[in-house]
């Protein structure tokens, strides 16, 4: 299969202004559609500069994909640096300028001249038009090579990249590949690897390689052979026989994360749950609403911070608080009992705990996380220990709004998908 | 001042199974030292592919900082490809390996020899202790060139970056340079850079350059002088030009974020506040609670997703829902007054309105948002109509809290700092 290479184009990026999240989806989408990276570079607004990366890019992989630098200003260098490199000529392609027009007249604004700078094309260049902005995706073929030039502005980048430049690849390259993700939650990357069978290790096809996340790992299965339909059996086997052992901990496939599985599975048994959140203050509920259709589940959250709160709002009995604390699987069970009574829920969950960097006992050091889940058949509760103490208080957040959610989905039966027995 | 490169290591980062936040936090760290950055480059887990950008890095930047490729696997080969690039034997640290034994005996874990992989330095080479897990960094000089060692895992990146690398750096290149950084909000990077004096502007020193975010802008005021006290006094100087014309749209400077400034100054006001949120689903009292101390301001949230909890928790009636509609500047207000009165705040916030990327309507399209802020004084609301439809959920609910903040900090009369008469 073909490598490619991402090239990253902008000072924002370099002075850390914006992440380059970019780069991550272009990679997680060539990735499932059997792509091999290679190298990724990024580099400032500077004509020279980037035509140095695009020489060392077109002399080692077969498609470079380039973001940014396409706007109308001048810095954005990256149409006229790829016309150097390519040695084209830069061509006003009058369709796009056209489409830059009524882009400004929709919006009642005036068109400053300079927008029409992004009507330019190299020869030869296709235009991928953009429905989100001006500047559109470029595709050229130069030698065996493919450019893909996008914008950096990441809604319109994603659009073209999702709805033209996959669908252009997975068919230029037609598919002797096939990649599975697995998506597994509650075990550790060296006891998911020790657990890999020897016949689907290094060199074998189907290949599984693992990688880890925060507090999550997925396993990647590739098989490339002569046909799709092959290698799409091909890991479906390996997938029978990993999940065999593993299935218990693997909670989705693919393109799904903890929330989105929530949301879709919860949706299509039609149960609905309700956050009592603490220390995680709204995170869960950020996660599981991140994903479109979550108010079809997501009755209602509350986030309190206060003992008041929790006892005015949440019904957490002050006796309760005096007693056992708020940080205790107590407490947490009230929490998720008192929000699932209040918002008439199927589930509710409940997490106290202690995020830091302040805060920690000796008994509840900094990273102790209780949760709670309550539905018709009462409360269950656990306590975490998450990080290593100060310092780490969004990877605390993280990973005890991740349990929250696992738990909920088993609770409900519906964490390695198809409904289980309970 | 010196340029520096950051090279980063992993096949988690090119597959784009994490995205690359150590690169963003290592250029802010020293983007605000003074320090320019020139390239970044990112490879797998591959001895070879790592030499070549370390060959290539070493033969363009003063500083090279890589991360990642410092485990005790097969796979982690940044030891080796260092070693090899710069000529240099491994030699066992012993006081790193006494370090590593000592952290798997706090945490009652047995270890494999393998980690003691992780003792080894390039002779010559500095450690630099790592206090949150086994990997320690590594500081090498080398000709004219520092090569930067560092974990991958970001808190442990993070920690060694911010308490040894950085204040070596600056010691090292002891500043001739002052960085100052303003972040602007309710303005566009166009009209900022257009109201930039041009004294400020391209060469000048102090040179004043934008940089624009998810709907902020910030203004990058550097210089570089014979002494670090004259160029802080240049900064002070510009800052204070700029900011009399463009004071009411600055609300911090250098680390400060809209959630940041919200938890400093209502904790030092000894402001509370409570958020009641339907659209952006918790994501508000996240970015809140995302702040450290922020348990001192937000007393309690509450995500409302259903008509049936806007009514019974906050109060909403059930008229003003069947008038004037949920998505309404009323029910954003009522919300607000709702979620104060409950919580007996001295501020609530209300936030309604479509992310999408369904349930637009021709009076309210994908994006329409309402928000409102209730204080002793009564209540405040505004529409606004953000990103350009569909697609643009996680953009359109973080633009939404992004506006919630500024106005919550506006009706404080702490939007730009210190308080302002109302």
């Amino acid at each position: 299969m073909p490598t490619y290479e991402i090239l990253s184009v902008g000072e924002e990026l370099l002075c850390g202004l914006t992440t380059d999240t970019n780069a991550t989806e272009i990679s997680r989408g060539l990735r499932e559609i059997g792509f091999s990276p290679a190298f990724r570079q990024t580099c400032g607004d500077d004509r020279d500069a980037l035509a140095a990366c695009l020489r060392l890019a077109l002399s080692r992989s077969d498609v470079i994909l380039v973001t940014g630098g396409l706007g109308p200003t001048y810095d954005d260098v990256t149409r006229d640096a790829v016309a150097a490199v390519t040695e084209r000529e830069l061509v006003f392609h009058e369709e796009t300028a056209a489409r830059i027009r009524a882009f400004f007249d929709r919006r009642g604004r005036p068109m400053a001249d300079n927008n029409l700078l992004q009507a330019y094309v190299p020869s030869g260049g296709e235009v991928l038009p953009n429905d989100y902005g001006t500047a559109p995706g470029i595709w050229l073929e130069t030698g065996n090579r493919i450019l893909v030039l996008l914008p950096g502005v990441p809604r319109e980048m994603r659009a073209l990249f999702q709805e033209q430049v996959l669908p252009r690849l997975t068919e230029k390259y037609s598919g002797a590949g096939c990649v599975r993700i697995l998506h597994f939650f509650g075990i550790t990357e060296s006891e998911l690897d020790g657990r890999i069978p020897p016949s689907l290790k290094n060199g074998s096809d189907p290949a599984v390689a693992p990688f880890a996340g925060t507090g999550e790992v997925e396993l990647h299965l590739s098989s490339f052979r002569e046909s799709e339909a092959s290698a799409r059996e091909a890991i479906r086997e390996a997938e029978r026989v990993l999940l065999a052992d593993l299935g218990s901990y693997c909670y989705g496939a693919d393109g799904d994360s903890l929330e989105s599985v929530l949301v879709k599975r919860f949706s299509s048994h039609s149960l609905t749950l309700a956050t009592a959140e603490s220390c995680t203050g709204g995170l869960l509920s950020k996660r599981i609403t991140d994903v479109p259709g979550a108010s079809a589940v997501l009755r209602s959250g509350v986030v309190s911070y206060s003992e008041a709160i929790k006892t005015k709002i949440l019904g957490v009995s002050p006796e309760l608080l005096a007693v056992d604390g708020v940080y205790s699987e107590a407490c947490a069970k009230a929490m998720a009992r008192g929000v699932r009574d209040l918002t008439g829920s199927d589930f509710g969950v409940g997490i106290t705990g202690i995020a830091g960097p302040e805060g920690g006992t000796e008994k509840d050091p900094v990273g102790t996380v209780y949760i709670a889940v309550a539905d018709s058949a009462g409360e269950t509760a656990a306590r975490f220990v998450l990080g290593h103490g100060k310092g780490e208080r969004r990877f605390i957040r993280h990973l005890a709004s991740s349990h929250a959610i696992a738990m909920v989905l088993k609770a409900a039966g519906l964490f390695s998908g198809e409904k289980e027995e309970k």
